[in-house]
């Protein structure tokens, strides 16, 4: 699990939550009336803009950005390495019993259409169109989201605004007007912590895990056409390392020998 | 029906009329004037911005904003299977009775040109430049959205100041100025209701629309040039399910067989 | 003539006008120091930003977004295929009679070359120089338009600064700051007309031109090519026609024949 | 030189001083601590944000944007086909002599290394290169501006905030507000002055110039790529003059003969 | 070291110190809990942007933005010219004893490949990754410092608004508004300090510093793969030095003779 996106916002609501309080009575920054505005009207809008489907999924977009995957790019490139090294030695069809240990279903595709003696060029292109959709899904996880830190700070100003004129056509009671003044601005208030400390945050988080994963996507990508073209299993290493930070090679350098 | 684009902006309306509603008088947010000038406005400037032919065309794609598409990709591919099937069997000319039931005018000309023997490379310049244009002509739908949703709060703002100079011109009678206040706030308010729940929102459903129907139009691409070159039924899925997420995929699988 | 253009522009101010007379005199709405700032401090911006030679152009520019263009793709396509035909039964140097029929300079230069037997990629290399010259040229006329749009707010602002400073420096007439500040808020009002009812929607009209031209000359390109290539009449045609939207395909088939 | 850059920036203050005058005092707009805060600040920031060597050479970029540069892409054309005569007439060889004659560095490199007899392949990536360089170093140039162009507002409302944070602590003495206030405001006048007639503009003239220096390169790029493959003169004019609009390639045919 | 930096924020900080100062009292700037809540909420948000590993790494990113990289791609291509001329007269493989002179791992790895024999276009695609991710790696740094320019302003505003909301609960007290209101400004001052002079110029140097190593990381690519082809060395020196600025390029010739 990844603690930073949870404890980020957890830490964050409770320095601002502290704010509030040094400066006197929380009870004046709860108001449910606006968070309703500012989150009911963020979700209707977000319905338009997106279909059902792709709001459905979520659920599961936002677990990807608070679980890390436990992905290891180091281990990916050894267990390529040591299909190479088998298919030079005997031959592309001895992978086959491999597949089965594969978990990666995008790996796992590519090293059976290499397995079935599929055409080098029809590989490729197989699953880069797989790798694009792919991302092309992913973006859209990140385009949610960057859409609702969007609408949050307009709808809060949309409640702001609400609140205002209702305040402006009731200035006869002087001594309500700062209080209404202050209930209009927490709309405001709760549109820009949702934006700044949830909402762009989050989308922000998101197209680091996507980068990762088609990072690893690129290496499995390059790897299992490596394999098919019969390159020397150093040379494997050598291509695949390549993709990975200096810092991180000597680890690969140990696990694969 | 897509009840998201309907049920979200009417939701969302919901939600802003009823804290509209709590906070007192619906009254002060009924403004005939203000909704005119920035509607009005807002139209004027698309006038000025698009070539009325594109404007005209706007209903048709508002229609695609509400409907969904009842396409379904994994069908699609079962049929590219099941024509690629026969073209190996039977030749290339035997899909000249197939071409009746194509109901989509793109792969329709797609296979009546792979039937009449043209070359693969015009074959899939044509069709390319095809696919290229109706991006070109769903993109300027959501421009003209994109557009409006700049525009409306624009003209907000603009009935706003014309509002505040109108007050500030007669600021002897102190008691008015609260209620002329609040009358030029309602111009802003009204354009940012058009810009965030209805124009932003539908300019980006249009974008998801038009992701789907240019995905539909790939596959389609991708399988008249896999028939056209005799590639085998099982590489022609292979090939085509990869534009699908994985999750798709095992339909296609039974649909096909 | 685009009557949008005018049309837009005339209704939107007229509809401005009288949102401001319903509010009482109009006269609080006219200040020519306000105008001059506004519009002076742009234009000053512009001949900062933009060689004299391209400031000179804009009057032409302008006219693009005004006038429409009489151009026909399909008028277009039947002339191509047209040429295609004769070239097929009479060979390229028969065509040399038909150049001086060509009214477009783009393609009087790309048939001559042709006729000429120049080399296919050379004429596609020229044509394509031309092509994208003439895109980077329109742009620039786009470009002023934004540029103007983006500095007639901020020079609205910067008016409205200089006027509210004024009015601070004198508050102990205080019948008059209500006037004051009135003036003050006028520039960005002509700001904020300016950008949305004019400069802006031109811009976004001049880049629809641009489209339908560019449009044009790429099948003029194309068609060039196809006929040097000694492409088929019917696949000349159907080339060029996916270009088109579906709409309009029927129409260029009933005037080719 | 390009009166348009020095003529507009001082027509534009001459413009905005008398707007300040008509209104009164021209002594309230003259606050020296604010135009330092402003100016100063910008600076500061500005050096944090490119090397000194970058900053360095900002005189000659702002240079490069008061100077109009004297080329005449027309006149260079007429130098191409003539050594394209030449080259076709007496050999590659005899371009040796012309060398010296060339006053363009990046020219004289491309001549040199055809006369050398070097790969054709290789004279257009060494020449590629440099173009691709001699962009992004101009690039640099208008990102500074630019960036400059954020910074001044920017540094504008921080001197604004200073301003209103002192006045707020010394509310006592009411006659002093509004010329605090007023005060106050200056900062933002300065930096949006700043922003929006000299450094937003001039970045826009540098975004100019830099496209006429590269459509030049570009000319004698293919220029000397043409003459080194032994094109046919004519060929050589057709294909430099569609880097150029219509209207100034006539005056190219009187110059060249 | 590179003063521009470090002295930049010094000097921007002395100089927004003064001017607080010259207004009168520095206490009424200096609020720790305004800065809690600017700096804290930022990084609340960074830690939920970006997974732990990439902020860990935020120390050394910022080392590279104040320290200049001693660099000099003169020397570089002195001595990619030098092995050139070495693996002319005695072959590839005699650039073995020269490997451990190389310091840049990047081009030991690159010319490690050339002594092993490995394919040309096999050195390119892994030099070419290694090159990408390096990019996209450097990429981050500069993203996580634009975030925080756009976080920091936004939790100013944050601190503002909760300030504001606390001042309109207590409005009885009129002796405190505006003390309250100037506390309540402080966090939009220092979210626009951090933001302006720290935040995004250090992300453009970031970006400057980027360019300079891929900038010589692409001379070491290109050297390498012109020494395997066995290029002449005046050619190599010819390709490498049009990577430099022509003001640099003579120290070259001289230094390589």
């Amino acid at each position: 699990m990844d603690l930073g996106t949870i404890g980020g916002i957890a830490g964050g609501l409770v320095l601002l939550i502290a704010t509030m309080w040094t400066g006197g009575d929380l009870g004046s920054f709860a108001n449910l009336p606006s968070f309703l505005t500012t989150v009911g009207g963020t979700f209707a809008a977000l319905f338009v803009a997106y279909p059902m489907s792709k709001l459905m999924g979520l659920g599961a977009i936002t677990r990807h950005a608070i679980y890390k995957r436990e992905d290891n790019p180091g281990e990916m490139i050894g267990m390529l390495v040591t299909f190479s090294e088998k298919a030079r030695r005997e031959g592309l069809l001895a992978l086959e019993d491999d597949i089965d240990e594969v978990d990666d279903p995008f790996l796992k595709k590519g090293v059976q259409l290499v397995v079935d003696g599929t055409d080098p060029e029809l590989v490729r292109s197989i699953m880069l169109t797989d790798l694009d959709k792919i991302e092309a899904r992913h973006a859209m996880g990140k385009d949610i989201y960057d859409m609702a830190g969007l609408l949050a700070p307009a709808f809060g100003m949309i409640g702001t605004l609400i609140g205002l004129i209702q305040m402006l056509a009731n200035l006869t009671d002087k001594a309500s007007i700062g209080i209404g003044m202050g209930i209009a601005l927490i709309t405001t208030l709760y549109g820009a912590i949702l934006s700044n400390l949830i909402f762009q945050p989050i989308a922000k988080k998101l197209e680091s895990r996507n980068y990762d994963e088609i990072l690893l996507k690129e290496i499995m990508l390059e790897g299992t056409l490596s394999i098919q073209s019969g390159d020397n299993p150093r040379i494997v290493k050598d291509k695949l390392t390549s993709f990975l930070p200096p810092s991180v090679r000597a680890d690969v350098a140990t696990e694969v020998s």
